[in-house]
């Protein structure tokens, strides 16, 4: 697993900078979320309608920021899942500079399967396990 | 001058929308920032690098909220320079969906020359009264 | 009507800069939305749980930037509204400078009063009428 | 050192939710910024101008979501640091709930000691170490 197979554009807007005239460091976890949106959009598992009904909840977030983030350069976050738990999994993201493959930042989350219904988490749906794993060809222990 | 010139496409974001489940107000002045920007850069009037050079402050913004806009649409904003005055300029907007062609919010802004060295309003460049006039198909009135 | 009876302190946050160093114009909105929801609160319309409750929306925002807003600034927005319509209200807002009683900014939106359930547009209920008249001293003429 | 010296009050926007109604998770990095920035002032490291002379970047950011976060609810961000290296230093953040005490999330940054003017890392200026090591009574051992 040397490498990302989902990629997202994500245009940097003037909006997303901060003083230092780079993009602001929280600003990463809202294109990690955008990816992984797209990303499981991408896989069937979720289409565009109720965000209660993606049924995952993060634990936690984190990002290294390597270099910093420029208007007007053309970045792209790459999304994988690399570990399928019972009622968890892990994502990991790679944000690049699509011209010079710069990796400027990259990061994790660590996700719940959630159920809104009853406000509980619950073991991850089959079908995500079923899909990402094909996706991702990982190796299917649980 | 019944239509705009020149288009920006703009990627809904999750972290755009708010607890209604549509795009927060704020953010289509982001978004009519973003388009702005592409704007003055694709006419050639300023290229990535000092904001400090763009050269123009916003004197006033409105937004017309026609319809909410909602995630997964493919959202374009139209920009187009309407008036060029002495030290003001103003510039509309129009976002649109470009699958049904819906208008789904439009807006101005007034935006005056300055001069960042000397922290006061400046005539506008004539470079940028030339080229902009050129491309809108101003009449030449000052 | 030269005042405003209701002000809402907002600390300036490092993450509402832009690259030039000041408040981002569209945090005006931001600025004003928090204010606005703050006042409906404070008059006893609506209290912290559905947002769908809250049953207004926005058909338009004005805002005329006076001064740019700085970091550390103590900053307070005032609202108020200055018309009740039948279907429909406005509010204006100041955004001032607590320790020069400078305005920085002021601004105004037109609120539609609206059903989720039905998605509908509707008449102003007669208690958002009365308590707002009483606080805001407006005469009764719809 | 079971507990933060400095706690900075946030108040929850509404333009910092997202569908779901919660705080978005990117805006934890935002709370903890300004908590940061507002530790940094406290200590006298700082005074607002410049934002390039704090002369420190961010390496890596972590969050831990324990619970979401909901408008209305008043909180505050507890800043410490933990470790004083030679170019870079450890701060922690933890995001309660003022009313019941609960810990909503908490987290993490590196932060590297950084010169704009030269565009590289330094070492910890000694004010710093000096001022933070008494603040934090942190055992001299870099």
């Amino acid at each position: 697993m040397a490498d990302y197979r989902f990629y997202h554009p994500i245009e940097v807007r003037y909006g997303d900078l901060d003083p230092q005239g780079h993009l602001n460091n929280a600003k990463y976890l809202t294109y990690f979320e955008q990816a992984r949106i797209a990303y499981i959009a991408h896989l069937g598992l979720w289409r565009p309608g109720s965000f209660m009904e993606i049924g995952i909840i993060l634990a936690d977030a984190h990002v290294t920021f390597r270099a910093p983030v420029q208007f007007g350069q053309r970045v792209h976050v790459g999304v994988r899942v690399t570990r399928l738990g019972n009622k968890s999994l892990t994502m990991e993201y790679s944000l690049v500079d699509m011209d010079t493959r710069q990796e400027m930042a990259s990061g994790s989350t660590a996700l719940v399967a959630y159920d809104y219904h009853t406000a509980k988490s619950i073991p991850i749906p089959d079908v995500w396990r079923r899909v990402i794993s094909d996706f991702e060809q990982l190796s299917v222990i649980a």
